[in-house]
């Protein structure tokens, strides 16, 4: 009886997702993300794509991001707020769903905080391992808040860095960011000014949370032969780079229409020549070409990396058992009979938490 | 350290709201939602708006319906696959989430498959109590299905109705519907085809589900003074009634831009002329003005329903202590650490169903 009236949707909380992510290694679930997305885009025209819904308040933004192929349909929740700190909450809280499109169900229902820092920071170090000097080994780190971390790892596992410079106009975030990465085989340097971390370095990475046209990086500090991860321009009114930054370099972008308002490039006429990713990962467009060429990825984040970090945790959870079924919709015995199921006497969900891990447990 | 770690999202789950429906009865729920609804459309100026989000596939399609005012930010996942009882699942299934604007923290995620069905019967009525004469007693009600006992009710407590004549092309839905609507103070008649049920009705409901340019109602059918509530025409090429009888009839939809592309206008010009649902329920608008007029509400579910039954099931929710607390998002101990998260050893949510139930029962 349960079983029929419950479909299942496998529910996936922050602590399943710190358990999975402490079990897999979070190297692991990095590589194994990149690769993910790496293989989604290289399918771009399977998808149905569309630029993120996005209702801006005083503070912050709430956006929610669909995208879906012939099997499945994905979104995200994620919100931007920048002032969150002062409530004790993160600037990016985010979950998602997988549902089949055949039948609409809601397989998966996950947090997705974590996994966006890991996600964001696996699409990061995968442009770079496209855009950046393949013998990048030094990185500045502008924004050394939540998503820093993620980042650092990431290039240090997929990029190659070794050398990590940091500025933060809060020296705690910067404090915080250099204890966390003792002994992760990075070489931390604290620097006095974005300027001062930028110089010398093979690629910079900004991800800072404030929502303003900042310009973090400016033409002067631009060196021939560096790339650029921009990960923190991402909505409209909210940049990092001067506009001269773009000018002088390569830019490539997740998905066009999404990038020309939200990201760095809405600075820009919106004839200004950017390059997909996806086309530079299939391999029909060139990522750098030469030593000398300045790189941008003006990365936004793309519903896409979402459907692929939700469909690697949802196979990573089965692989150790991790999860709680939840009874998110109902299945009629009669699906004509919506009305018979408030007849029934009620039932809890047909697997709680506790029973499930008890199971996931005794099958290890 | 749970408590900063987790912040409260409630969770009512299908067998929560079969809970809730019991305990505060369905009559005070449709009319408690009605009331909702009716209080929200007459704000309607105090929301951010859009269409919703639809992703098409060949059998069926999914949709996000965002909406927000100054303080909650809601959404609703729903999908629409018409042969979806030869998979054991109702043809729609949705579920939802109200979330803070002040820092985008989810607040609630709920089912809303049940909801969806109790507030659009709740929509439909609250439309018909201003459109339909004030005398009707007899509703056709076309379309037999999930949603049909819902709409039934509503009509009975919020109209009037007392008398329904019942078609649908699958006579074991009619069958169901009569038998589930036994001993409610409704006669129920069977008719042996659309035209038949309408003849003579007051008001005709609509709530078929196939997904084609269907004319369920064709202008000879359509007798002075008639009130039309056609909910099953909702998504570009799914309609049900013939474009001449809304072009006899006075028209009333509920979020003009969405209902141009998704309602049964989607057949006429875009400069055929209708009227906001929310003007006359806020009185700037007239609703019917003579008894022969021809009146339809040519509903396709919008977002700010959805919205008022989320906040209606929070606050029953709260009433009766039902509902689960889940760790959808994070909160780390200091925000900008969420990589910190990652070395804590994983507990559980804070609160298990079992546990909470418990608390709720003793409660009372």
């Amino acid at each position: 009886m349960l079983q029929s009236r419950f479909p299942k949707t496998l529910y996936l909380g922050t602590a399943h997702l710190i358990e999975l992510v402490r079990r897999k290694g979070l190297p692991a679930c990095i590589a194994g993300i990149a690769r993910r997305i790496e293989a989604d885009y290289r399918r771009w025209n399977e998808f149905d794509k569309s630029s993120r819904l996005a209702s801006h308040s005083g503070v912050g933004v709430i956006e929610l991001m669909p995208i879906a192929d012939a099997s499945q349909f994905a979104f995200k929740y994620v919100n931007g707020h920048p002032t969150n700190h002062r409530h004790g909450l993160p600037t990016v809280m985010a979950f998602g769903v997988l549902a089949d499109v055949a039948t609409g169900a809601p397989r998966l229902l996950s947090e997705l905080t974590l996994t966006t820092a890991i996600r964001t920071a696996a699409m990061s170090a995968l442009a770079a391992r496209e855009l950046a000097r393949s013998d990048s080994r030094c990185m500045a780190l502008i924004g050394n808040g939540a998503q820093s971390e993620f980042q650092a790892l990431a290039f240090r596992d997929l990029v190659g860095i070794r050398e990590l410079r940091l500025f933060d106009i809060d020296g705690a975030a910067t404090a915080k960011l250099v204890s966390n990465l003792a002994g992760q085989g990075l070489r931390t340097r604290v620097c006095a000014s974005t300027a001062a971390a930028v110089q010398g370095a093979d690629i910079v990475t900004t991800v800072t949370a404030d929502k303003a046209h900042a310009t973090i990086l400016t033409p002067a500090m631009i060196e021939p032969g560096m790339h650029i991860n921009a990960v923190g321009g991402d909505c409209p009114g909210k940049t990092e780079l001067h506009c001269g930054v773009l000018e002088a370099a390569s830019v490539f972008v997740e998905f066009e229409p999404q990038t020309r308002s939200e990201g760095d490039i809405q600075q820009l006429p919106s004839d200004f020549p950017v390059t997909e990713i996806w086309r530079v990962l299939a391999g029909s467009a060139p990522g750098r070409v030469d030593a000398k060429q300045v790189t941008v990825f003006d990365s936004v984040g793309f519903a896409l990396e979402d459907y692929s970090a939700l469909s690697f945790m949802r196979d990573a959870a089965a692989e150790y058992g991790i999860g709680d079924l939840v009874d998110l919709v109902p299945q009629p015995a009669d699906p004509k009979d919506l009305f018979g199921v408030l007849r029934v006497e009620p039932e809890r969900a047909p697997t709680s938490p506790r029973a499930h891990m008890r199971r996931a447990a005794e099958r290890m």
